[in-house]
């Protein structure tokens, strides 16, 4: 915390109060934080919604190398720090920077291969533009869409809007394949945008797939020949089945699979 | 914190990593909760909304006799405890209970003598039923809604949802009076819900008062007799001022604040 170890937080932190805060979680193999670039520019913009200063790229680099020699999860927490009760910003806040190292995640590699079973929830995200794409410490709505179903077996919840949109799932994006090109839901209006997604993006369009970020309606998702999942821990895991509509892993998921592994086997 | 001195707390607990919690604050006047019974049943409301255990009733006035013997401010924070980093909940969690005591109150008493100056938020708030009335620990929007403005002469900001009604201001409920009734707006899709506003509904109803708890299009103030703000450190405050529009402080207002204060002057 800060640069120093450390277990615990003042309960004065807003990032407790309020979730008056940020964060985003990466893997790091072998001392090298995966898909850097794209993570430290959503964490730069996440700072930029909430007015929050953003802490310098080296000195994120130096502590992630520090808790993070080798293989490792990093999440990244930045809060607005401590202050009285009130929502009005005292002008001397010092923000606080969380850098903490976890294991890699240790996902069986048949979620990858064969694709994963997920749900519908009935959940709907809120509609707030001034929120939309970040990932704020504020995700009650996350949490009560999780624990909507306890069945081991499923792996993900879809989520849509009050409008029947589809947006997310509850800790990863989605993406549709239709006739070769893809699409993904547009976050202007709720979500969470993942490094991941707009890596998924941009090696799609350098593949030279058609790439949409729109609106996509819920039905949509039954008439797409593949769908998948995308998270910086998950890297893409394919849908195979969705209530009772079955996929069998695509073309294009694999595609793009190849292309994230071999970006993140790259040295640095 | 669960009973035991603390000034910090676990950065692996929920109310810091997801905004998993919910708070109420009160007036704590010579060791007696101002309003408690509200108070308690707002909290106990609000977790059930999270499905978070209610501490006893019992234990939650001990520890505020403990930390508020004598006159001050309370806040009751309850989180649902320490996990790992995903969503999902461990069956093992153990909540969090922290009951801190601050300063009482100290607002000038010409703000519920002479009313405030208010203003209008740009800020939409997004329409969670969900999490609808509730005290949750996600509360950036009031955050981004109160640092719209740094004019220390506005005291509070009105807030509307993305439809144009008006739901309450960053940090208190709203009233509007007119031909001797009361109308308050119904909180079902946002905003959060007073102990203080429904004390003042109970009031103004054993008072004979009509009370309407509806939806209020925010061009409805204009023509308002009488404006005023609840919460339970500021009492009742009348609105004097909104953008252009003045008021006088009117009688429906003065007696509502009469009753109040009679309330938290009664012995225990």
């Amino acid at each position: 915390m800060n640069g120093e170890p450390a277990a615990a937080i003042c309960v004065a932190d807003r990032g407790l109060q309020f979730g008056d805060g940020v964060f985003r979680t990466l893997r790091v193999r072998a001392g090298h934080p995966l898909n850097w670039e794209r993570h430290f520019r959503r964490l730069a913009g996440d700072c930029a919604a909430l007015a929050l200063p953003v802490p310098g790229e080296a000195l994120l680099r130096a502590e992630m190398a520090r808790v993070a020699p080798g293989d490792a999860t990093v999440k990244i927490t930045l809060t607005r720090g401590e202050s009285g009760r009130g929502y009005s910003l005292p002008t001397d806040l010092a923000a606080t920077r969380i850098v903490a190292a976890f294991p890699p995640p240790a996902y069986p590699p048949e979620f990858a291969r064969d694709g994963i079973r997920v749900r519908h929830c009935a959940l709907r995200l809120a509609e707030q533009p001034r929120l939309a794409g970040v990932k704020s410490l504020n995700r009650l709505e996350n949490v009560l869409a999780r624990a909507e179903w306890s069945d081991p077996e499923i792996r993900e919840g879809l989520l849509c809007d009050a409008h029947g949109r589809l947006v997310e799932a509850t800790m990863s994006n989605v993406f549709v394949v239709r006739d070769g090109g893809i699409a993904t839901p547009d976050l202007s209006r709720c979500g969470v945008a993942g490094a991941q997604r707009e890596r998924v993006l941009d090696f799609a369009r350098g593949a030279g797939r058609a790439c949409d970020v729109r609106d996509i309606a819920l039905e949509e998702l039954a008439r797409a020949d593949e769908v998948f999942l995308t998270n910086s821990l998950i890297g893409i895991w394919p849908v195979a089945h969705l209530e009772d509509r079955l996929w069998i892993p695509g073309l294009v998921t694999r595609q793009l699979q190849a292309l994230v592994e071999a970006d993140d086997a790259r040295l640095p």
